[in-house]
């Protein structure tokens, strides 16, 4: 990718994280990386382009960030794994802030979201039958499996719009206790230490 | 509340459901009341305030959907009680399908919803006091009571979104699903009957 590309989304990213892409304009965005609104165009036709990019690119990131197991304890593994996915998502934090209105306006991005996060539920889903293996969560019923699962993509997916409706600030610290929350989650699962 | 007054609550509650607040006009609204769009705004200044007041509405009838316990066996409160919740998400559903976009756009709205959605978790946490008390479930630690109301909450919030984010239509039958989900959420935490 071209250095102006990545700038491009670079500087996107932090605005909109900052103010909504709702208000930020590809002239804003220009003006920021200082290029002309031309140049921006001859890489970006428009806002939606941009955004889109930054969505492929977090979920590329977020692949990236699923943890080697080998030679880490199964608590090393969910700590870290779940510290990382949240560290993801505080730093895509617009994505997720405006995630149902962003998919409500370009049913392009709508199917790519679908598709991934029906592979993410299926990743989650592995990830307890490791553990389950490991003998760190009993066995799960298909049922509970995929509750447990699906509440984890939740709390991924809307803790930032959640934290708002309830009236608290989505700062960086409230946003990471999602991590907490998932491991209350798998809590009155695991197996008790013999 | 007059019988016009009335009426284009529920007819925008209708519109507002089936298509959304975005391309939902004040005009589409008066129109489908057969009034005139000066006698609507006589009774509505703009399409803010009629979103703001059958959020009123929602939480009213929320609020009269409470449960008496009286002569109840607590699966029929816990198992009505979900059922008449998930009920009334559905009858509002364009609030749960708009809900981070539309306190975006109107900070009165999240204000209100601020304080209403804090006064819901209390009274979840209560129920699950209750149920404690009733030896329903089992005794809770302060952070599980928090997060199993909180998650409840959560489902009861965005569960709308959720299906749309994994690509599931938001049909009743689906939204309704929701019951499941905090059925599960309960499960582990039950005492097992002697």
């Amino acid at each position: 990718m071209s250095t102006t590309k990545n700038k491009i989304l670079d500087i996107a990213l932090r605005e909109f994280n900052k103010h909504s892409t709702r208000v930020v304009t590809t002239n804003h965005i220009a003006e920021a990386c200082t290029i002309s609104p031309g140049n921006l165009y001859y890489h970006y036709r428009n806002k939606e382009a941009i955004i889109f990019s930054l969505f492929e690119k977090m979920v590329s990131e977020w692949d990236d960030e699923v943890l080697n197991l080998e030679n880490k304890s199964p608590d090393e593994i969910l700590y870290q794994q779940l510290n990382k996915t949240f560290e993801c998502i505080w730093k895509y934090r617009f994505v997720h802030r405006e995630l149902a209105s962003l998919l409500d306006k370009d049913s392009a991005l709508k199917k790519m979201c679908n598709l991934v996060f029906q592979r993410r539920l299926k990743e989650i889903e592995g990830f307890l039958q490791l553990f389950e293996q490991m003998n760190v969560l009993r066995p799960l019923s298909k049922e509970q499996r995929g509750f447990i699962a699906q509440t984890a993509l939740y709390y991924g997916l809307f803790w930032q719009p959640y934290l708002e409706v309830v009236g608290e600030r989505p700062t960086k610290k409230n946003v990471m206790r999602g991590v907490q929350m998932i491991q209350l989650l798998l809590e009155p699962y695991q197996r008790v230490s013999p």
